[in-house]
């Protein structure tokens, strides 16, 4: 749950930078950005701002946009359970900022990322990818991964095969994929 | 056929104008753009310049650089023959400059697109979608659409599902995929 005010502020926040770092958007796309605080109640340390730009039966288009250090959990995307589908694909790509990517693999020493404490027992794939500004990472389907913005807060495009983020299965139990905001 | 001259007049052009439109490219991505002048021998009037960023087995992501005017031809992204798959669903969305993309439906009258003279009998959609940075057209499966430029000169969005570029049908026959480049 966040308050209507924290929900404004981290929208302007958003849009202040999302209009100065090059991609182009218009103001009724931006009026649909979603602001996930995934049920915890702490969006300023464990959170995303997701605008979509498309999102069709093939074909999603996001921005992820993160507060400096923001966390995303550790999930993945998980096959269809009723059609011939893997899960959704993606592809990072970052477009302004540093954003610190979590993946299987061999677990990088002195990793960048430092997920709140009582997150951290719900990251269990340590090996990082650095996504600086065009560096680009593909995720396969069903893979777990979680990231975390650098100091400055990041933009990273996520190229996609259909979204599905209703079905996204996140480690931590306490998750809810849901954000009430609170008049 | 095109000269290196002009294959290396046109791409350090389209470096020149992608360098500063606000999409974040690396050397070495733009290093691989796809200069397709269909076999025509007419690039400045007819071809395209392609940015490919991903391509996988599920999600195409792409600029379409295009010069002043130029023109790219009708064409359709038909069904695998073999696989279960209906053609490439494509999302266009304009980055910079001005894109004329026309798709089938009712004819516009005094459409702004004007194919070169000896091109034009092979246009048959004239429904005019007019992409100005920001504007988004999903052109779905096996649709036949053709495109040009604004007198800018444009860079537009190309996200899309499987990227089946071989596959393309288009309706001149003079038409061939591939581009040689004559030393």
């Amino acid at each position: 749950m966040i308050t209507r005010q924290e929900w404004q502020e981290v929208c302007d926040w958003a849009w202040d930078l999302v209009r100065n770092i090059g991609v182009v958007v218009r103001d009724e796309e931006f009026s649909q950005v979603e602001v996930a605080d995934l049920g915890l109640g702490e969006l300023p340390v464990t959170g995303l701002q997701i605008l979509t730009l498309v999102s069709t039966q093939w074909v999603g288009a996001k921005l992820l946009i993160l507060r400096p250090h923001q966390f995303f959990p550790q999930h993945r995307h998980p096959p269809s359970p009723t059609e011939d589908y893997p899960g959704k694909e993606e592809i990072f790509r970052g477009q302004w900022g540093e954003v610190y990517l979590y993946v299987p693999g061999e677990p990088t020493p002195d990793p960048k990322g430092n997920p709140p404490r009582h997150r951290r027992a719900h990251c269990t794939v340590w090996h990082e990818v650095n996504l600086s500004p065009g560096d680009q990472y593909r995720c396969p389907p069903d893979t777990w991964h979680w990231f975390q913005a650098g100091p400055e807060g990041a933009v990273v495009w996520s190229f996609s095969s259909k979204v599905t983020d209703a079905e996204d299965v996140f480690l931590d139990p306490e998750i809810t994929r849901q954000t009430i905001i609170r008049d």
